[in-house]
């Protein structure tokens, strides 16, 4: 399967070949949009070239691409939306008809540090499943029974809750440390103050694409179609007001003041070449979870850590492949029960660790619960995030002509506001 | 403050007096809704009303009332929908202009029982919180330790979880029993099929009007003015479902299949004059979740099952004003970390018990884990609801001509759907 060449010079190792096109919306100055892909360092305005009648023969609705959301795009189906995807191919591929009127063209490329990128999805509703087995027994060794550390339910179904869709933000959107309940369990009571556990979660998230009605159900075996693609996710979490109130109702104030996502969505049908084995489960799952095939996609993952001291220092390096519960399966478990999906909803992974120490997901697992701080370039150490830290995630399948990337999700902290009451 | 006289009949005991003026969306055919109120046995149809130029003084958006859902007209913020109120309130009081060129008029008005209601608002995040101190005490008894009913967390916070949006359906949708794992104690591991265990939960909405961006906290002396408006709310729960999947990350599937809202908002300003003082707290909370004035609103409560066999029988009767947490408490709580609100959210109470046990709000306490079955008017008994069953929850503030009520949400439950693999 070798790419053709791109008359836009693309970088080497870049995430944004010709065998990507991922989609996302960017701004052109107040109330404008557009839909766009990346190509190399560039960004392409759909809506320029849409508007110029290169998308003619796929018959578009007109203003398909100057929407704020991908949405409208996304529930044309994936023939179409598959479809303009090689449509893209074909146009920036050297030699074609775009090539040779580009002189003429303007306003269609942009480089991509010029630009500002939206968030290309209108939340609908999102959930968080908790799908990494080593995370969870991570968890569970650190704060419950060593000798039990995974739940009972844990190896039967892809336990997951609902989250807040109206605090997940685009990449470099800036987040304030969450102020808050903290109980010391040396006191009484509660005190009040900005978390000072702030972590990171290394998540990836799907995005839906065909929706379902109130009571139907999606067969595991039939899940894919109703993925249109991923992206990256950062789960924020404060573990010290998570700690105090998520029993018995769950995770609330500690994660919904923000989930961080990439710009880009990177459709599943880009992830194909790169679809590998997932895990074997250790326990036979019932038979709405039974997949005739556990496959799952190798996407390497790495987080890393900038200080305003110093460059980058990649605290993880993990692998979307690791996780126990495949996106089927969590999709299938999501409707089981009747209940319905819409187009944009986001369902992130939970937090993606792998076997071994490097691999882990979280600050709470890579300095085990603060007993093993991280060293950063500038010298200093973290237990956990601090004001003024800027935390970077990046995920890519594959390498050189044929890697398909995601770009990344960075994200800086900013000190917690004050309080008026 | 004596409500005048409508030209419209209104019954005795209408939850839709001239001092209520809720509001609403109806089917009008296939693709075609407006926005209505209610008066006594009538709709009234608004866009109508608008169109004819009724409005005209206040300066409305030509087609704010054609819009499928009321997020547009709520966006116009609290003076505008205020006076929207009062205008209507005008208008069919005897002796207006409106009676002298009703009979002119056509398709303005009509019979209740003749239309179809829709879900009012489009449902931008939902939240349910767990603020009755009857029901977390009751629970806590039947399944934790009843020396400790409440957990630590209960009495220093409004302690809630994010809830599905999608699955959110209005009065006379009818639902089915959901499947899923269940997974009997003497058992070792889960088996699949319908919940035995279908409960209702009595509880009330209310509805945001204001939105607010990421960061930003609502005092809690100040968030009545982001909330438009309350409803009925039953938040369907199947209880075997819940208990093997809840632990740790809370209610999921066993929640998320629907729940069930009435059709008719009904706003703050109309709940004024029921204004009551709320119960006082028994452990003092932090700063940003005192009040300088304690107050809720007195809201009679009931619940029906009607079987197939029999007309109904009223199983709780309860009150809104029994809660320990109020709503600008859980509105304090829940954007105290910056989380963000949208127009069109919805806040759940909790199930809302009191403290006889007549009113229990829910078939798990009224029957207390199935060992004091209800007899119902047909002979039969219950301790969960069975298919075929008819779950009806009403409320209202007042009586006579004073009357502010919300009509109900009823639910008919059918059979468990085959499930495919």
């Amino acid at each position: 399967m070798n790419q053709p060449k791109s008359w836009i010079e693309i970088p080497e190792n870049s995430d944004f070949t010709l065998a990507n096109i991922p989609f996302g919306v960017y701004s052109k100055g107040k109330g404008h949009f557009a839909v766009a892909t990346a190509i190399g360092e560039y960004i392409v305005d759909l809506d320029m070239l849409h508007k110029a009648g290169y998308f003619g023969l796929l018959e578009l609705p007109k203003n398909i691409f100057s929407s704020r959301y991908l949405n409208p795009f996304i529930a044309l189906g994936k023939e179409k939306t598959n479809a303009v995807r090689k449509y893209i191919q074909e146009l920036f591929t050297k030699g074609s008809t775009l090539e040779k009127d580009s002189k003429s063209l303007v306003n269609v490329l942009h480089k991509q540090q010029e630009v500002k990128m939206l968030l290309p999805v209108k939340v609908r509703n999102y959930t968080d499943f908790y799908s990494s087995k080593e995370h969870a027994t991570n968890v569970g060794v650190m704060f419950r029974d060593p000798e039990n550390a995974l739940l009972p339910n844990w190896l039967h179904m892809p336990v997951g809750y609902h989250g807040r869709a109206s605090s997940i933000v685009v990449s470099e959107t800036l987040i304030h440390r969450p102020n808050g309940q903290i109980k010391d369990p040396a006191k009484d009571k509660p005190d009040f103050g900005p978390s000072k556990r702030l972590d990171f979660e290394l998540e990836m998230a799907f995005v839906i694409g065909k929706e379902t009605q109130l009571g139907d159900m999606v067969s595991v075996n039939k899940a894919e179609e109703y993925i249109f693609g991923m992206m990256l996710f950062n789960d924020w979490s404060a573990r010290d007001i998570q700690v105090w109130e998520y029993v018995p109702l769950g995770p609330f104030l500690g994660k919904n003041f923000a989930s961080s996502v990439s710009p880009w969505i990177v459709t599943l049908e880009a992830l194909e070449p790169y679809r590998t084995k997932a895990p074997e489960q250790s326990v036979e799952v019932l038979p709405y979870l039974k997949e005739k095939q556990r496959t799952t996609f190798d996407i390497q993952l790495e987080v890393a850590i900038a200080t305003k001291e110093a460059k980058e220092t990649v605290v993880c390096q993990s692998n979307f492949k690791h996780l126990y519960w495949t996106m089927p399966q969590q999709l299938a478990h999501h409707t089981i029960n009747g209940c319905n999906i819409e187009i944009g909803d986001m369902y992130a992974s939970g937090t993606i660790s792998g076997t071994t120490p490097e691999s882990f997901g979280s600050m709470l697992e890579l300095a085990w619960k603060g007993s093993k701080p991280l060293q950063l370039a500038d010298g200093s150490t973290r237990v956990f995030i601090q004001d003024g830290d800027k935390v970077i995630m990046r995920g890519h399948a594959g390498e050189g002509t044929q890697r398909v990337g995601f770009g990344c999700v960075q994200t800086e902290v900013l000190p917690a506001k004050n309080i008026e009451i």
